[in-house]
């Protein structure tokens, strides 16, 4: 008897998240799923992204870590609906932690449902959650080499935001290298350059979000 | 019949770590085990600690990443033996990868066998390898809350890196608050605050590999 083990792990997540795509769109939710290494600013951009959009779009997010909960204390004490998920170790968010998040959401009532995976280049490749779309963040601090060094989760991605660009100064890296790597692995994908920190560039990435979130 | 899956794997892999601890016992060889997020600077504190301690210690590097050879071609250009491990997309270096690249080295003319693992706070602190220590680098570019967000990596290692102190004019990095939780957490482990860019701290970093390598 052959054994697929990792198959079958993968497409049983894959049936929940189809489960959990099709809720979102009878409940009119538009889901990114943001992923990046730990500390890239993945919740400073959600940070900026709720100050900036609140006003024209009913958010909420998802955050998930594999301990502490002092991300969703961040979003929770300006008022933005939110879940967090505790993977216990796991390096991923999958497809049945949404699920059950999901059902703690007054889903009808949002618009854009941000979750941030667990801080992480490989294992959140692997799993698709239900989302819309796709995003990694990759500051410049990182180096420009990790698109070499992370093909998978670049070559997935629907949307590239590059952050800490306040610290381009102060730092070696080559944008011009970065965006041909990128672009070669993933010649569609979309990119924005960003400082969480001094709010460049921040504009583009919320008007296209509003976009991406219009019922 | 109950199964007991995680458990055996573990164990597995400890019976091949322990394996590799004797082979490195017998042959006169200190291993220690890098670990990071993805660009906190594994690699660069690997060519400063050759730089300065290659006339003294007879160094050797095992590299481990999901893709690519750009890291050992960095270590192979400056004439230290190196093996590059590829993952095929496993989020942590294993026992048994360490036992085969143990087999290509000539284990008796190496003082010091330094492992670079998988860029990655979660996955690499699960697996013994055989090392005789741990060693994990902290960035400042990714905040000071990487240890309460990543508590076992943090409370299993020997050793932490403090990379990118010329950053911290930029940066709100709280050394204070990064330390204290640090401390809590792990309160034997050994502090080094460096900058691989520009030098500083390395010496007390390599003074200490050097004493830790003396057969």
């Amino acid at each position: 008897m052959k054994i697929e083990v990792l198959k079958n792990i993968s497409s049983a997540n894959d049936a929940i998240a189809l489960k959990n795509r099709a809720l979102l769109e009878e409940s009119g939710v538009t889901a990114i799923n943001i992923m990046s290494s730990p500390g890239s600013g993945k919740t400073s951009l959600i940070m900026q992204t709720i100050n900036r959009l609140r006003d024209d779009v009913h958010l909420a997010v998802i955050e998930g870590d594999i301990a502490s909960c002092v991300d969703a204390e961040k979003i929770d004490k300006v008022g933005i609906p939110v879940v967090q998920i505790n993977t216990g170790g796991n390096c991923s968010l999958e497809a049945h932690m949404i699920s059950s998040a999901l059902g703690k959401l007054a889903l009808t009532k949002i618009d854009l449902l941000i979750i941030e995976n667990v801080g992480n280049l490989i294992c959140p490749a692997e799993s698709y959650l239900g989302e819309h779309k796709k995003v990694v963040i990759a500051s410049l601090p990182e180096g420009d080499d990790k698109p070499i060094k992370y093909p998978v989760i670049f070559s997935k991605s629907d949307v590239i935001v590059i952050n800490k660009i306040d610290l381009e100064p102060y730092l070696d890296f080559d944008m011009k290298k970065f965006r041909e790597v990128v672009q070669g692995l993933n010649p569609d994908v979309k990119i924005f350059e960003v400082s969480c920190k001094t709010g460049e560039g921040i504009d583009s990435w919320v008007k296209w979000l509003k976009k991406l979130s219009k019922k």
